[in-house]
């Protein structure tokens, strides 16, 4: 039996097809649908739903349904069985791994620079059948030590079913902190068990940091460009991001740091990623960093760091940690295991200094605790002594992909376009000729079946809206190389459409 | 090499233990301690670390370090191997694998009842080597499916062991999704993929429902007596809890909420737990969960339902959920797999009706996705039909040791002690009589080997300190019946010791 609100779809599917509703028409209300076909409302919102879910309809905040871009996403879905089938059986194995991962939620392009959504439309990117991804933070799933781990959990679990039936409790599995606190103390960080709390990840263990220094309405100082998803959350938990420009090569300027302190009070925290930013791979010399504590200092403002991408160096040694030079609990330091250990694993620490206790009440009423399965089998791969020599190749490897995913973008991008090599990490930041606007460039890119993340996502002012960050972390193939190609024609020709405009005021570079 | 701080550390315990700091008694601060012993602040301050950690110091809030009661941790730690020996082997072996599971964190008895931290502070005491844990959530882990689970894991991972790799993202996992959504048919729900977003357990699911309906300062409607959970996680959003009473039997009483909504404006969301309610074990009728609906459309607020007991009712039948009534997305639908199929997976569901969206947008900015490997195990072991099954055999275990429970309170407990017996789920209500103080009572029953939640807990205004409950959702062993009669003692004890009052009037049962 086929449910009235499909047979409803069906039609209007039909109808979006011939052109009766052009892409980014307004479609008739809920309560219009209903009435028109007679058939209830709940049938009406079903029906949306279902054209939502096959990427035919948008739905705007406050506003109603809109006929969605659906053409290009044919195109995408028709180019990605080709390209699955170039690329190499390991990759194309995760890659289908990752892609039933994810819930078919319609892409709204329009929805990608709000404030509240621009994580989640991305991730609703990523549910398209793109043979290119590169907008999101995963590797190439093999560049990990995926088979080791999948031994040590299937041993642990072949030993320790029951282990199963146990409730988590506690700020984190000993063995894994203990490991951890090893780990740690490459990055000049001295820790006790008691100092360490493990998470759901960097990104819960940033949410309660956060918490633990501000409320709804505060200020904190953020990097610019700065990464996506902390906008977004700063946004839900309702704080205003000041943000203060990066200096090439060396992280958040401090001279504009010590500005926006001296002209703006109570700023709460000041959030950074001192060790190989995202979006630009930069790496805070440690004088800069040492200074920065201070001006913290003399502020008395908590400091949140990001380390998720700190291991991940292109040059042989590990930078400090800014959490390594903190002498009075000032900084809240967040670190993750996925970037650089299981992207799977959803474990995340945070060393909260003199808040700790305060983290330990906020991580209980957020999630209560991490799953102990992951941190076993964490705890079991690093303490086998691997992880130093997989660090190193990881490094390696991505830092082998840099040169050329440059010379492809001087090659293929419009004149002018410049690249930010990273020093760590796997971001290529570009800045391309403005007006070109990279948000617009977007729907050609993915009808080309290649994604980046536009700039604008960048900042909350709208600055960066000729820039675009690229993942570059999977190896160099004919695929990649003609993705890059691609992008840069889409790009080449954007620019040829575009008005021709004497250079914006607002939109200074980075 | 010995560290400074333990060599102080063993110093001050050689103190405490002569008696030279006795139980209870301020400890110099750490400034003193560091001049005292020309040592830095920092080595103090580890040193005082390393005394929470082994139990022989509390630090209290802004008050300092005080000498914990080390002799009655001595004393369960020492009863602990002689009860683990009596215990059937497959509990031992998970109590051993939950106890590792655990930070030897310091109990602090001043700070249960704080608001902020009795979540916390139940988990240091779950942190205790106790024979006999009955204040936490867990069930008997022999109780679930294991095995098959720990098969279907193993089985995932020789297949897929690239899948490690793949970074998570998205609303859940669609096949996990697609079992969930069958069974929630179960309880009356009919939801579609799209309604559906994974989250890290209901905790998780319950704080971003109550971050997208209220802010900072906002009112939201409890039950009373309430998880303690719940108000530590409404305190750290800044949110105050109206207690409105549960009448036995009925769950939260419909005239008083009726009441409390005529006299207080601006609240924003009812909290309820309507099936096998949180510390009572009461469901709700299905007229009054009706009638609930119709009230909160009448005064249009949002009902937020917490699911997590709903399928371990004692009697035959699943009784529907709230949100099987819902037609108008008004209830933000919380479950977990926590207390009936994998307490170890930390997986959770929210179904937020009209709030979905902005549920998604939290939940990004909350944790960003819930970890794939469970997803996929416990999808794999629902489409396995095992799940009805499994279900109906622990419902019966957990109604078989209702009344033996029942009995033994009835043969040890002080005269006057009331127990609610639980219609689901595996909490026993005991209401003792006044003005024995439950919280004070704990030392001695952990002394004992035996903990409990006290029933200050369940309360942010002090009510029910002559209450406890006790969590039984494990076999009848002669250690439980022993444990039970024990705690009998110290309660009789504890009544013959306090002093005679003609009864409070600030207390009024629930």
């Amino acid at each position: 039996m086929q449910h009235s609100y499909a047979l409803l779809a069906t039609r209007l599917k039909a109808a979006i097809r011939s052109g009766q509703y052009p892409v980014g028409e307004r479609l008739p209300s809920v309560r219009e649908l209903a009435a028109a076909h007679a058939v209830s409302v709940s049938t009406a919102t079903r029906c949306y739903r279902q054209l939502e879910r096959e990427g035919y309809a948008d739905a705007r905040y406050k506003s109603g349904m809109y006929v969605a871009d659906w053409k290009a996403l044919r195109q995408a879905r028709a180019m990605a069985p080709a390209a699955a089938a170039t690329a190499a059986a390991a990759t194309a194995a995760a890659t289908s791994a990752a892609a039933t991962a994810t819930s078919p939620a319609a892409m709204e392009y329009e929805r990608l620079a709000s404030l509240q959504h621009r994580m989640t439309q991305l991730y609703a990117l990523t549910a398209q059948p793109l043979p290119l991804a590169l907008h999101l933070a995963s590797a190439a799933p093999e560049w990990y030590p995926c088979d080791a781990l999948a031994r040590l959990a299937q041993r642990h679990l072949r030993h320790h079913p029951l282990a199963l039936g146990a409730y988590p409790s506690g700020t984190g599995l000993p063995a894994f902190k203990a490991e951890l606190i090893a780990h740690l103390a490459t990055c000049g960080i001295d820790a006790a068990p008691g100092d360490v709390l493990i998470t759901n990840g960097a990104t819960e263990a940033m949410q309660i940091a956060l918490r633990s220094v501000a409320r709804a309405g505060d200020t904190v100082i953020v990097e610019s460009p700065v990464y996506f998803g902390l906008l977004q959350t700063l946004e839900n938990l309702g704080l205003r991001a000041l943000e203060v420009p990066c200096a090439p090569g060396q992280g958040m300027s401090l001279e504009a740091l010590e500005y926006a302190l001296e002209h703006q009070p109570d700023v709460r925290a000041i959030v950074v990623m001192p060790t190989f930013q995202n979006p630009l791979g930069d790496c805070m010399p440690d004088a800069a960093k040492q200074r920065l504590l201070k001006i913290a200092q003399r502020h008395d403002i908590t400091v949140i760091e990001d380390d998720a991408f700190g291991d991940l160096g292109h040059k042989t040694d590990r930078p400090p940690a800014l959490k390594a030079w903190d002498r009075d609990g000032r900084v809240i330091y967040c670190g993750s295991c996925s970037k650089s250990m299981a992207p799977a694993f959803r474990l995340g620490w945070v060393l909260g200094g003199r808040r700790q206790r305060q983290l330990e009440s906020l991580k209980i009423s957020s999630s209560l605790a991490a799953p102990l399965l992951e941190q076993q089998v964490l705890a079991d791969y690093m303490k086998s002594g691997k992880l130093p020599a997989h660090l190193r190749k990881l490094r390696t490897r991505l830092a082998s992909v840099v040169p050329l995913a440059r010379d492809s973008v001087r090659q293929h991008f419009p004149a002018g376009t410049r690249a930010r090599g990273p020093e760590g990490g796997w971001w290529l930041w570009l800045e391309l000729p403005e007006p070109l606007d990279t948000l617009a460039l977007l729907r050609a890119a993915v009808g080309r079946g290649i994604s980046y993340t536009p700039g604008a996502l960048f900042s909350a002012t709208g600055k960066y809206a000729h820039c675009l960050r690229l993942n570059i972390a999977r190896p160099w193939t004919p695929a990649l190389a003609a993705g890059l190609r691609a992008l840069g024609e889409a790009a080449r020709l954007a620019q040829a459409d575009a008005p021709r405009q004497p250079g914006r005021k607002d939109a200074p570079r980075p």
